[in-house]
């Protein structure tokens, strides 16, 4: 940490020689390493892009210059480098630092990231802002080769290729994202980029490229690189100079030397500008080079060796619960199939995909395409399974909509990482899936409070009484320890409601997995000497109008409990039912209030926004006294 | 009509001798511009689109294969040729054909489209189905130049391109969207398909390409093509070969023996086939042709002469209110810029930018990147005001939030053709804005009642009070004549509701132009004796707790009036509001129901609804008698 640790700002490397450089970037993967050895994070892409950030912070003036980094979580080295090396200890902790750019954290973070795909608009946006404005600026997109392939950076390339705005886009190509890339764009780039013809060509050419050359050299050689490389090898097409942008590289995205000479050279000409760099994820860390999936986000770990040091817990999380029913429907059903928007590992659906790879469809990051194309396999009479992140699922809201519930389409569309996610804070949290999707018809739509809950639903959707879209979602991690597997399938009526407890007076209405939190309270009244009616709602649409009755007549004062916005949501749900009734009970609603909540752990942001079973508790007794 | 007459199905014309193809074609043209000429419709794609209709049908064995129409408004003919003749002089009708395939209504109608370049993922998941199934069958996705631009037509694309399915994609390209196409791709298409040197290779190998020739042997001249270009022409590249598909074009596609000729011998060539086919849009109707972006719906005109019949109303559009007092607005404020995507004439951006074309953009057909575009802009200090009709909206739901609400960045949103637009129908009514923005955070979501309050609320948008994201949504079409054109900028204080009449017993509380039907209701109330107290809420987010607590304090029985979805919208407001403080009172809401409205005249469709000033009315009796 000799250099780092005197590094408060992109300022104090803009000096560097070479060899400083070169041990900057050591010392970040070093540190990056150790922090993240203790403290869990993206460790993976981080370490590939360290020269990307350290090139791009010495060659070009942040903050003045714009740097946007796409998704965010590759952006470590920029954090520690912008004058949070010793904030990064508590990356991702609650009142820490965001593991994504932020814009309230930090003048070098542009613009606030998390989701993948938004860089080139964002970045366009800044840049005709400086340029309506009359400001020099430069503008810099850094965006994975994962994300080039949702829509959303197509139609920001479209846009920037035709209005020749100036704007730099680093397309870091580390040829994965999560999971392995899918996609004729990665082909593209695989092709592209391992030709031998073209990197003997990229060889020669680049290397003539010296010190001394002038702008309009560089020109001319890239040109006639171009021509050499068309004529030789028809078959070898270069996309991005179709879209209107000028096309450097591939160059070595590790090399910090050919990196910040490449940025030197390039910077100040005009238009839209691509640069291919190639970089390795986890690149310096021996286990993360070797196992880039495990390593996108591998918890807590021994530095010197790379063994993790994570307790595994002795619960299963809901993601295998999903992975594993869902293999053990489809050996049962041949219409059922898998589909899932780069996230396989994640949401377990590599399972299936072990097992039944014709049968699952990884699209890449494409939610928008995930929910249509699962549309259009209903429509050809297959039940497809569309496994999609609850957050990243706002993506395709229209899908649902248009494609999937006016035209009634038999999807199973299941929201994993649903409710408040945790330490990847507010970019990621799945808050809006109940309110949001709650008016649209034709939808059922269910949370399970346990692993039991979301293997039954998973085989009840199956069925045909669940006749239309469904959608089932729950959270990221463990649930309660409830007995799931093996359990024989059984069907959840649609639209029921299941009584947890019997009680009057006041009555608990809970969806999800918070009902855990919910009962525990409930339980503790009890033995206190306070019955409280409680029921686990089960479905938010049809909601149970029967248990709804049920709970109006036993009891004075309703209380919800949900993990997502209280705006719209089972809140907003029973609140119409009693007005609808001109009912006069009291509602005390338990949820995600009406602002972004950041990162923290699950327990933590529950206790922050008040539905822990503590605050549920408190509620109860306090409305006891009231009934008393 | 010799021929069409005789037409019941696709299976009526497959014998058809080149002749007859040709007659047949004029017969279509004919009798849609009759139709539309007394029934308004999208004239100007269907016209463009008749051969392909025309040669899909005689090629292929629909419905057994399937055929998707991307956005669906250029599927007149196939609606013609489909046993739909003679409905389709009530097309867009109450009760008759939809403007667009629609799955309920044909087993030709393969899927329902309505929004942009959702077709090759659609088609994508059918062909998938069918090779799951074993079914052989072919699958053929028509989509437009426009709807290409759309981010989900590229994850489609990229999808398609990678997973090798039997697939044949007919890119249908005219050169303009509803406006002037923009964006690189367009450009791309444009130099690609006007290239001289281009079009004389084709002319030669196409034209070498007789009857006689095997599928082989054309392969074989399509690789030599392509080569000869490749070589030829260095900055020709083949976006689509890049994607994975093997590209076949650019062809005339308004000549029908050209079209059915290469579809017979292409049909059968496995893996995703991109055809490129020229057409003009209007093709064969001179004024059609001539003003491609007027004849994109005409309205009622005069078939022999083209003057078109509609008679305009003698109250301003709630567009022009938006187009003039948005440039009034630019004149006096620099920071404002104006986005679109690709409906700059529909909602009267054109107005800003022919006086100003450097501070507006439209994006293209890119819900998606508009929203995170405008985020851009306003990271950067501009005041950017994007304008998307508010179904399409739903495209950008998660760069609203994502990129938007969760940076508190000042964006104005402004939703053009909110609630039921009518004859476009289901795809096409706004009616989820309300209710499904309403959870997220940091919005201020207003809805003018009438063209004075929509110009007061755009500007008061740009006023410092207003210091966050704000959605502003109103509808197609006229308002009710309130004088609005140059009258003084005041502020309309973010929140705050008007009082339109003063009553007790009972409230109406209604938003957006829906009040307009509710003050004509209480008026007439007014009349029998019944004062009921009016509030024109104003803004759904932050809602006016003041005149909530009024009405609940004036009245026992509320009723709220919304052009939108009763759940979550302005009904789930007052409900939650009820409920959070346990109020007896009665609500009564008017709005669209949990169902899907089809088509018709507005009117028609409030009434349909509901929420029309006699249902209001009647309303208010019953609760009179009940108050008595």
């Amino acid at each position: 940490m000799a250099l780092l640790e005197h590094i408060d700002s992109p300022a104090d490397i803009r000096s560097f020689s070479d060899e400083e450089l070169r041990t900057l970037c050591q010392e970040l993967r070093d540190y990056i390493v150790a922090c993240c050895a203790e403290n869990p994070g993206h460790i993976g892409s981080s370490l590939g892009a360290v020269e990307i950030a350290v090139a791009v912070h010495k060659v070009f003036e942040t903050p003045d210059d714009h740097l946007i980094w796409d998704v965010g979580h590759q952006a470590y080295a920029h954090k520690i480098l912008t004058g949070r090396r010793e904030a990064f200890r508590d990356n991702r902790k609650l009142d820490g630092l965001s593991g994504f750019p932020k814009r309230s954290e930090s003048p070098y973070d542009a613009f606030g990231t998390g989701h993948s795909s938004t860089s080139i608009s964002a970045a366009l946006g800044m840049a005709v802002a400086d340029k309506l404005q009359g400001k020099q600026r430069h503008t810099i997109a850094v965006i994975g080769d994962g994300a080039m392939t949702g829509g959303l950076a197509f139609e920001g390339l479209n846009n920037a290729g035709s209005l020749k705005t100036d704007l730099l886009v680093i397309l870091n190509d580390n040829q994965i994202s999560i999971d392995h890339d899918t996609g004729a764009l990665h082909n593209y780039l695989v092709r592209f980029t391992t030709s031998q013809r073209y990197n003997k060509l990229k060889r020669k050419v680049w290397n003539t490229m010296g010190e001394g050359h002038s702008r309009n050299f560089l020109q001319r050689v890239v040109k006639g690189f171009k021509r050499a490389l068309f004529r030789h090898q028809g078959d070898t097409i270069n996309l991005f100079d179709a879209m209107g942008f000028r096309y450097f590289g591939p160059i070595d995205g590790n090399d910090i030397i050919r990196m910040t000479r490449t940025l030197e050279r390039i910077k100040d000409i005009h238009g839209p500008i691509l640069l291919h760099v190639i970089t390795t994820k986890g690149k310096g860390y021996a286990p993360a080079e070797e196992n880039q999936t495990l390593w996108h986000a591998p918890g807590t770990f021994d530095p010197k060796t790379g063994k993790r040091t994570g307790r595994p817990s002795d619960r299963a999380k809901f993601q295998e619960v999903f992975g594993t029913t869902l293999l053990e429907l489809a050996r049962q059903d041949p219409r059922i199939v898998g589909i899932t928007p780069a996230m396989a590992t994640g949401c377990s659906l590599d399972l299936m995909m072990k097992e039944m790879p014709e049968r699952t469809f990884d699209v890449g990051i494409a939610e928008q395409h995930a929910v249509t194309f699962s549309a259009g396999l209903a429509a050809g009479g297959i039940l497809p399974f569309c496994n999609i992140y609850s957050s990243f699922s706002q993506r395709a809201f229209d899908n649902l909509v248009h494609d999937v519930a006016l035209q009634n389409l038999k999807v199973v569309l299941c929201l994993d990482r649903a409710g408040l996610v945790g330490e990847d804070g507010a970019t990621h949290h799945g808050n809006f899936d109940l309110a949001c999707y709650r008016p649209i018809p034709n939808l059922t739509i269910a949370a399970p409070m346990d692993e039991e809950e979301l293997r039954q639903l998973l085989y009840s959707a199956t069925q045909d009484s669940y006749d239309g879209p469904v959608v089932i979602r729950y959270p990221r991690g463990c649930g309660n320890g409830t007995p799931w597997r093996d359990t024989p399938f059984r069907l959840l009526p649609r639209g029921k409601a299941r009584k947890l407890h019997e009680g009057s007076g006041i009555a608990v209405l809970s969806i999800g997995t918070a009902g855990v939190e919910a009962a525990e309270a409930v339980r503790k009244a009890a033995e206190a000497g306070i019955e409280v009616l409680h029921y686990d709602m089960r479905f938010l649409k049809p909601i149970d109008t029967e248990a709804l009755a049920e709970a109006c007549r036993e009891a004075r004062h309703l209380i919800t409990v949900e993990d997502g916005a209280i705006i719209g949501g089972l809140h907003g749900a029973v609140a119409e039912y009693l007005a609808d009734h001109a009912l006069p009970h009291s509602l005390t609603p338990f949820g995600i209030p009406d602002r972004f909540i950041e990162q923290g752990k699950p327990a933590q942001l529950h206790a922050l926004c008040g539905f822990d079973a503590d605050h549920i508790l408190q509620q109860i007794f306090a409305l006891s006294a009231e009934n008393a």
